[in-house]
C-alpha cells in the first residue's frame, strides 16, 4: 500500500513550510472567510406553502413522483387533494420489476417475471447523481434507505466486434494506455518548444511534471510497459506473498492500436456529471422511492382512472376519466385547481383545454425511446470469475451496455444483470419492434460475445420497451434546442387552472429530480396564484 | 438524462450495420473461442494442503490475519496448533476502534474513544480493491458483510494553501480543466501537423475526434467554459425544473492557474490499480475480519504473550514468552514447527535461531510511519451543506487528506471522519511526536481550513500513531526495492523448522492481501517441506 501523493513534486516545499511551522517563524492558520464552494442548487430546501388556501381543491392527474410529491405538500398547505392515476399502482416510472410480477406492454405482451426473491430490475430510473438534491432530500424525509449504485467500474469491460479481435478490454486498460499516449505526445511535443506562444516557459515546466504524474510516464517522458503503468493499468501476473510472488506488468496497447479500436469513446462516460461518484440506489430497488411517497398519499389515490378530457372555466377544472379497463364508463372528477404530470406523449391526445402555446407546447416534445432487458444468471459470474462488482460494460453491440447488480457484493449467489439498455438510435426501435421472449433472447446472444459463461448461467428474462409502455408511450422527455427555446416555458406556465409538472417540465428531461424540481416550482407558482385570490 | 455515449464516432457505422444486419446480409455472432481478460492471480482459490501430517504441530506466532489464518487451514489440514499474540485480542492491525475502546500507544498515552454507538474509526487498514481476491475469499467464506468503500468521489476537495487564496476546488472541476487543456493543446498541435512522423495522418484524425470526445473540446477543439463542458465540472447554477430553471455554466480555470495550483498532483489517485472502482470495507468496520476469523481459531490463542527468544534445532522450535503486564514471567512452548508473522520491528529485536541469510533479511525492512485522527461531527455536514457522500478530498496541510464515511449515506446523525492520514515523510513524525490529544486537535485545526463546519460540528476525537503502536512499532512493511532484492527471498525461505508470514513477506506490503497471501504461500511450503518428511 502507499498513500495516494497529494501533489507530486510538492514534499520539499512541504518539508520546508514544516520547518518553518516547528521553528514557529510563521502564522499557520489563516482566517478564511468564504469558501462559497457550492454550485447554486434549483432545490431551495423544503417547501414552504405559507398562508391559508381556505379550502382550495385541486386535483392531481398521475400518481409519479411529480404527482405524489404535489398531492403530498398541498395537503399538508391545507388543499383539498385526489389523484387520479392511470395504473393499478402508484410511482409511475419509479417502478421495479420483481419476480412474479406481471407485467403488460402495448400489443398485449405479457411477462410473468421469474426472478427469485429479492433480485428485480429497474425498468425505468435506477441510478440517482449525488447533486440531485431534491430528489435526496425526499429519501431522506421518506426514510428510504440508500446504497451506492457503481457507475464507474475501472475493471468492467470496454468491448468493440471491431477492435481487438472482438475481445473485450478493461477500462483500466483502455484509460491508462490513452491517457499515457496522448500525455507522452504532448510532453515530446513540448520538450520540443513547439508550445511557446502558447505556454508560457515556467508552465512548460510544470506541464511536464504533470503530465509525467498524470500519463504515467518515465524519467524520459515516455509511456512504457513497466511495473509503474502497471501500477494504474494492472498486471499480466498480480503481485503476492511469499515466494515466487514477483509482480510481472502487462503489455501497453499501442497509441495506433487504441485509437482504431474507438473503445476511448467511453471514457467520457466515467467523468459526467450526471454519471461520477458517489451515485445512489434505494436498497431493494427504484420503486422503493414511489412506495414511500405512496404510503403518504395512498388514500388519495383513484386508481385504474384513465383520463380523457380536461376542462376548465374561471371557477374550476372537471376532468373526465373512465376505468382503465372498460371503456365507455365515463365519471367526472372537478377541483379549484388541476396539476397535471401526464406525460406529454399521452396529454396530446387527450382533449384539453388550454392556450393555444401551451397546446404547442404539448405537442412539441419526442419523447426518448428506451428499451431494457433483465436476465437472470445462476451464480454471478462476474464476481466470481471476472473480478467486476458493480459498474458497467459497454460495446458496439446494440445492447449497448450490461450493467452488474450494484448489491450484495462478494455474497455469491443468483444475480440479475442489465442485459441491455438502449436509449434513441436504432437499436432502441430494433429492440422495441421484437417480442419481449426476443429481446431476452438476443440479448443473451449478444451479451455471450462478451461474458461467454452466459450459455451456461442464463436463467429467465424480463424486458420493458418503453414506447409500448401503456402510461408513458415512450420514455422521457427529449428536448431540442429549439423546441425548448419555443416552447419551454409556454409548457411551465400557469395555463388559467392548470399547471403542468414532470420530468417533462425540467431541464432534467429523464431524471427524477426533473420531477422532483418541477413539481415543487410549479405547485410553489400554482400556491401563489391561490394566495393572490 | 442522456445515455453514455458507448463510442462516440461510431453511430454512423452502427446504423450500417444494424441495416445489414436486418437484411440479412451478415452472420451477426462470431464463435469467440478464449477470451482470456484475467490477470494470473497470487490467489489460486481454496488451499489444498493434502495428506496427513501425522499429528505434527505447528506454534504460530500472532494472531493477525496471516497467523489465523495459518491457525485455520493447518488445523483443518490435521496439525496440532496453537497461536501466541501479544494483544489481548486478536486481529492486530486489522482493527476497529469503538466507542467505549480503551486503547494505549507506547509512552502510556491512553485513550478512550467516546464515540456513539456504532461509529468507528479503522486506525489500520480500512479499504479492499477488488483485486484482492484472497482476502475477499475469506470474506465470502467467514460470511463477513461488504459494502462499498468510496475512493474515488468527483465532488471531494482538492486543496491547497497556495492556490485559488487556499480556498478548495472540486476534484471534478480540475480534473475536467487539466484533461480540457491538455487535450485543446495537444489537438492544436496535431491540427498545425507537428505530430507528422510520430503519428500517421489516419490516426490523426482520429486523434482529433479522440481529444475532443475525452477534453471535452468544442467543434474548434478549444476548451471554454460553456454548457459542454459544464456537463462534466458542474454549473454555477444547476439545471431545475419549471419556470427559471435555465443552468448557467461555472467559469473554467485557466491552464496556467491549473498548473501552478499543482492540485493535479492528486488526479493519479483516482486511477491507481489499488485504489480503483470498486472497493469494499466490512459492514461495522475493518475489525470484523479479525472477528471472523478469531471465531475459529479463538480456542487455540494464548493471549498477552510477549515473546522473547525463539530457539530451533533438528527436532522442533522452542519459543519463550512472558505475560505482556508481568514481566519476568517466563513460559515456554513448543511444537514440530513454528509460523512467526511477527513484525520485523519486533522480530528484529528477539532472540530467534535462525540463519544468517534470514537474519539479516528480519533487520533490512524498514516499516512506514503512518498516523490516522478520527473525529467525531454532531452532523454529517459534508453530506448535507457539500454533498460529499464517501471519498477523499487531499490537502497539501499536514493532515494530507480527510476521509468522509462509506456508509450510512443520506440518512443524518453524527459521523467520524478521518480527519489526517499521513504516511512516511515528516508529517507522520511530527504528528507522532504529539500527544495523542494534540493530534486530534491539530486535525480540526487544519481540517476547517477546508470545512469551516469543523468549529461549530466537532465533539471528540481519537488518534493512533503507528509508530507509537506496542505491538508493531510501525505501520507496515516499506521494502526497498534494493532490499527487496538482496533480502527478500532470505525473508521468505523456510528456516529449518521456522517460516516467516505477513505483509512484510508479500509484495504487497502494507495490504491485508500481502497477509493473506503470503501466509497461504508459507504453510503451502511448510506442508510440503512436512509431508517429504
Amino acid at each position: 500500500m502507499q498513500l495516494e501523493q497529494p501533489f507530486t513534486g510538492m514534499r520539499r516545499r512541504d518539508l520546508l513550510k514544516l520547518i518553518g511551522m516547528t521553528a514557529g517563524s510563521a502564522a499557520m492558520y489563516q482566517a478564511m472567510t468564504s469558501l462559497g464552494l457550492a454550485a447554486e442548487s434549483d432545490y431551495k430546501g423544503p417547501i414552504k406553502l405559507e398562508g391559508d388556501p381556505k379550502g382550495a381543491s385541486v386535483l392531481i392527474l398521475g400518481a409519479g413522483l411529480a404527482g405524489m410529491l404535489a398531492a403530498l405538500e398541498l395537503r399538508q398547505a391545507g388543499y383539498k387533494v385526489k389523484i387520479l392515476e392511470y395504473n393499478g399502482r402508484a410511482g409511475g416510472r419509479n417502478w421495479t420489476i420483481r419476480g412474479g410480477d406481471t407485467v403488460t406492454e402495448l400489443g398485449g405482451y405479457t411477462q410473468k417475471c421469474e426472478f427469485d426473491e429479492g433480485l428485480y430490475i429497474n425498468p425505468g430510473p435506477w441510478r440517482i447523481p449525488y447533486h440531485h438534491n431534491g430528489l435526496l432530500a425526499y429519501c431522506r424525509r421518506l426514510g428510504v434507505t440508500l446504497e451506492p449504485f457503481q457507475q464507474i467500474n475501472h475493471n468492467a469491460m470496454l468491448h468493440s466486434t471491431d477492435a481487438f479481435g472482438g475481445k473485450p478490454k478493461r477500462v483500466r486498460e483502455i484509460l491508462t494506455d490513452f491517457r499515457g499516449h496522448t500525455s507522452e505526445l504532448l510532453a515530446k511535443v513540448a520538450k520540443k518548444g513547439q508550445l511557446e506562444g502558447q505556454v508560457s516557459k515556467e508552465d512548460q515546466e510544470i506541464l511536464l511534471e504533470a503530465l509525467q504524474s498524470w500519463g504515467a510516464l518515465d524519467a524520459d517522458y515516455s509511456y512504457k510497459s513497466s511495473l509503474a503503468t502497471a501500477e494504474f493499468r494492472g498486471y499480466e501476473k498480480e503481485p503476492g506473498g511469499g515466494l515466487g510472488a514477483e509482480p510481472v506488468p502487462g503489455q501497453i496497447i499501442s497509441a495506433s492500436d487504441i485509437l482504431n479500436s474507438r473503445l476511448w469513446g467511453a471514457l467520457a462516460n466515467f467523468s459526467l456529471y450526471e454519471f461520477q461518484t458517489t451515485m445512489f440506489q434505494p436498497v431493494g430497488g427504484m420503486g422503493k422511492i414511489g412506495e414511500a411517497f405512496a404510503k403518504q398519499v395512498a388514500d388519495l389515490i383513484t386508481f385504474n382512472a384513465k383520463v380523457t378530457k380536461i376542462a376548465q372555466n374561471e371557477k374550476g377544472v372537471t376532468v373526465t376519466y373512465e376505468d382503465a379497463g372498460k371503456p365507455g364508463t365515463a365519471k367526472e372528477a372537478s377541483a379549484d385547481w388541476c396539476v397535471c404530470t401526464i406525460p406529454l406523449t399521452i396529454l396530446s391526445q387527450i382533449d384539453i383545454q388550454v392556450g393555444g402555446p401551451m397546446k404547442a407546447a404539448i405537442g412539441a416534445v419526442p419523447y426518448a425511446s428506451s428499451v431494457k432487458v433483465g436476465l437472470q444468471m445462476k451464480r454471478r459470474f462476474w464476481e466470481e470469475d471476472e473480478s467486476i462488482f458493480g459498474g458497467v460494460s459497454y460495446t458496439n453491440l446494440p445492447i449497448t451496455q450490461i450493467s452488474y447488480p450494484s448489491t450484495g457484493f462478494n455474497k455469491g449467489g443468483k444475480g440479475v444483470l442489465l442485459g441491455c439498455y438502449t436509449w434513441n438510435g436504432p437499436n432502441s426501435y430494433e429492440f422495441t419492434a421484437m417480442t419481449p421472449q426476443q429481446r431476452v433472447q438476443k440479448a443473451v446472444e449478444y451479451g455471450a460475445q462478451i461474458h461467454p459463461q452466459y450459455k451456461e448461467e442464463f436463467e429467465n428474462g424480463v424486458s420493458w420497451a418503453w414506447h409500448r409502455s401503456p402510461f408513458t408511450l415512450g420514455c422521457a422527455g427529449d428536448w431540442t434546442d429549439d423546441a425548448r427555446k419555443e416552447h419551454y416555458n409556454n409548457l411551465c406556465q400557469i395555463d388559467g387552472r392548470i399547471v403542468l409538472a414532470g420530468e417533462h417540465a425540467s431541464y432534467i428531461p429523464a431524471w427524477q429530480e426533473g420531477a422532483i424540481l418541477s413539481s415543487l416550482n410549479a405547485i410553489t407558482r400554482l400556491h401563489q396564484r391561490v394566495m393572490q385570490g
